[in-house]
C-alpha cells in the first residue's frame, strides 16, 4: 500500500489532459469543459467531435483535480437504512433534490442496519472524498460513532443517539406523538391502542413515540394500560398486521390506534377493514411519516406530517455552513387529517 | 487541470500508510488492516487504540492503491429515475443486497429523468472509477449513450431503447402485459379498461404494455376500443386517480382495468372504491410491479410480479462477467392474484 503514491504518480504523468482534447478537436479547452459538464452552448455536431475525441483519447474528466482547486467535492453520500421503506425513500428523494438545486450529488447508501456496513460507510472506506455524509445509522451508536477514522462532517438523521457531540436532525418525535395521541381523543377516543412500542433493539423512535402517547394520555386524565401497548419486531406493514391480529384476538376493543409509523397503521388497517372492522367509525387510525401511500389508502390515512423538505435543506446546510454544530436541530411536523379518523364524533 | 499529477504526487509523499499506524500501535499491517475493514478478530480494546493512531496521524485508506491491485474498484453506480416511486425502491433495495452477498458497495443516483443529470452519469462526471454503470434511463436514448465518454461497463435496466448495441436486462413488457389481460379474460371479464397509454414522451414501457394488452384481446375475438384506453403523463399514483374519474365520467363502464403499473392501479382503485364502485364485484383490477403495497392495499391488489432478485443479479452478473454482453436479457413474472381480481365469476 506504501508504493500507492508513486503509481500514482506514474498515472498522472500519463494521463490525457482537457488540453490534449481541446488540440486534437482544435478548439479552446474552454469548448472541451462545456462538453464535458454541460454548460454553455455548443452545437450538436461540435460537441459529438470533442466526444469523439475524448474517447479516443481515453480522456477523464479529473474530479480529484476540481476538488483541490474548489477544496469541495461537491458530492455527499448519504446512508439510509432501508430504500424499500418508503419513508426513506422519499427522504432520499428529497435530500437528492434539495442537493441538485445546489449542484451537489448525493450517492447513496443502503446499510440495511447492519453495524459493519455502517462503520465501513462511517469510516469513509470504499468510497471517494465526500463534502460529508449524512447518515441515519440503527446499529452504531454514539460511541462507536465517536471513534470513526473519517473526518468528514457528519450529520444524523433521526433519532438521538446519545449526546455524543453530533449534529442530529429530527422531528420532535416525543412532541409528535403527544400530538397524533391528542388528534385521537380530540375526536372523543377513549380507549386508544399504540402500536409500535419495542423492547428490544436501539430503536429509539419506539421510546420516544411511546413517551408521547403515555404524556397525552396522562395530560387528559386517562390512565395507561399497557394491554393497550403492541410490541412490534420491525416498523413494516406486516408488523402491524400482525398487531392488528392480536389487537383482535386480545378483546381489548380499542376505540382508536396510534401506529408508530404509517406502514405499521396501513398493515393494521388491512387486517382490521378485511376482520369487519369500520375504519373509522369503530377504529380511528392514524399513522406516522405521512408517506405517499397514506393519501390512497382506504380508507384515506391520517398521519403526522413531518416537515421533510427542510430536514432535507438544513441536513445539506449543517455541512456546507461550517463544521456541523452539535445538538438536536428539529423541523417541524403538522397533522394530515384524513378519512380514517373522520370520526367517530363527526 | 495539467497540473493535477503533481499535486498529488506532493499529497502521496507525505501521506500516512497503513505501516506508520502499525509502528505506532506497535502491531502488524494485517492486524490495522482487519480494523479498517472489519475482517479478522480483534479484540475491542485493541480496535479501539488502532482507531486512536488511525485518527492521530490521519491516515486514510487507500481506495485507489486497492483498485490498482485488484482491478477492480468493488463498486458500482446505479442510476434511477426516481427513489420514492416504490419500484425503484425495492429495485434499489433489491440490487444492493445483491451486490452486498459478493462484497461489491452499490452507489445510488437518482436522475429526475433528466437529460443533463444521465448525460453526467452515464459520462461519469463527478463520479469516483467504478466497475460498472446499472442505468435506467429515461431521457437519454441510444444514440446518446453511444457517444458516452466513459468506457465502464454500462447495463441498462428497463426498457429497450433502440438497438444500441448495449446489454438490457427486463422483463417481457409485452408477454407480461398479455397474461395481466388473459388473467381478467379467464375471470369473465370481457370490457377491460387500460389505464397507462403515453402518446409522449419516451415512454416504451407504456407502448410495450399497450401492445400486450392488444394482442391478449385480439387472440380472445374481442375488438380493440380505444374509449377504454386511458392515457396519463406519469405512472404515479395521482395519474392512476385522474384516470379512474375519467372511467366513471366517461360512461365507459368496463368490468376490468388493467393499469401499467401498481401505482397507477392503488391511485385507481381509491377513486373507483370512493365512488361507489365495489372492487372487485363491479370492475376487477390488476396492476404490475407487485410492489409491497400491492399486498396491503384494500382489497389486496393483484399485479404482474416481475423476477426482480434475479434481474438484480443477472445486471450484476453482466458487469462482473466481462464485457455485458448487448441484447435484451429478460427475467420471469408471475401472476400474483389476490382479491381485487377475486370475482366476477368467482
Amino acid at each position: 500500500m506504501s508504493d500507492a503514491g508513486s503509481q500514482e504518480g506514474v498515472e498522472a504523468m500519463t494521463r490525457t489532459t482537457l488540453k490534449d482534447v481541446a488540440a486534437r478537436v482544435g478548439v479552446s479547452a474552454k469548448t472541451v469543459s462545456n462538453v464535458v459538464n454541460g454548460t454553455g452552448w455548443v452545437t450538436d455536431e461540435l460537441a459529438a467531435r470533442v466526444r469523439e475525441a475524448i474517447s479516443e483519447l481515453g480522456y477523464r474528466p479529473n474530479v480529484a483535480a476540481r476538488q483541490l482547486r474548489s477544496g469541495r467535492s461537491r458530492m455527499i453520500a448519504l446512508a439510509l437504512p432501508e430504500l424499500s421503506q418508503p419513508y426513506f425513500a422519499e427522504l432520499a428523494s428529497e435530500l437528492v433534490r434539495a442537493a441538485q438545486e445546489r449542484s451537489i450529488t448525493v450517492l447513496v447508501h443502503q446499510t440495511d442496519g447492519r453495524a459493519d456496513i455502517e462503520r465501513r460507510i462511517s469510516d469513509g472506506i470504499d468510497a471517494p472524498v465526500m463534502d460529508g455524509l449524512i447518515m441515519s445509522p440503527l446499529a452504531l451508536g454514539a460511541k462507536d460513532l465517536d471513534t470513526r477514522i473519517d473526518p468528514t462532517p457528519l450529520v444524523l438523521l433521526g433519532e438521538h443517539i446519545g449526546d455524543g457531540g453530533f449534529a442530529h436532525v429530527t422531528v420532535d418525535n416525543t412532541a409528535a406523538a403527544a400530538t397524533a395521541t391528542e388528534h385521537l381523543l380530540s375526536l372523543g377516543c377513549r380507549r386508544i391502542a399504540a402500536i409500535g412500542a419495542q423492547t428490544t433493539g436501539p430503536n429509539e423512535t419506539a421510546v420516544l413515540r411511546l413517551a408521547g402517547y403515555r404524556m397525552a394520555l396522562e395530560a387528559a386524565g386517562i390512565e395507561y394500560d399497557d394491554r393497550l401497548v403492541f410490541e412490534v419486531d420491525e416498523f413494516h406493514r406486516a408488523d402491524g398486521a400482525a398487531a392488528a391480529r392480536r389487537i383482535l384476538e386480545s378483546g381489548a376493543e380499542p376505540d382508536a390506534v396510534f401506529a408508530f409509523n404509517d406502514l405499521l397503521a396501513l398493515g393494521a388497517m388491512h387486517v382490521l377493514i378485511t376482520g369487519g372492522v369500520r375504519v373509522p367509525d369503530d377504529i380511528a387510525v392514524i399513522g406516522f411519516d405521512d408517506i405517499e401511500e397514506s393519501r390512497y389508502s382506504t380508507p384515506a390515512l391520517s398521519s403526522i406530517s413531518p416537515d421533510t423538505p427542510a430536514l432535507a435543506r438544513l441536513a445539506i446546510d449543517l455541512i456546507y455552513e461550517g463544521p456541523p454544530t452539535p445538538g438536536i436541530h428539529t423541523v417541524g411536523f403538522t397533522v394530515a387529517h384524513r378519512a380514517s379518523t373522520k370520526g367517530p364524533t363527526e
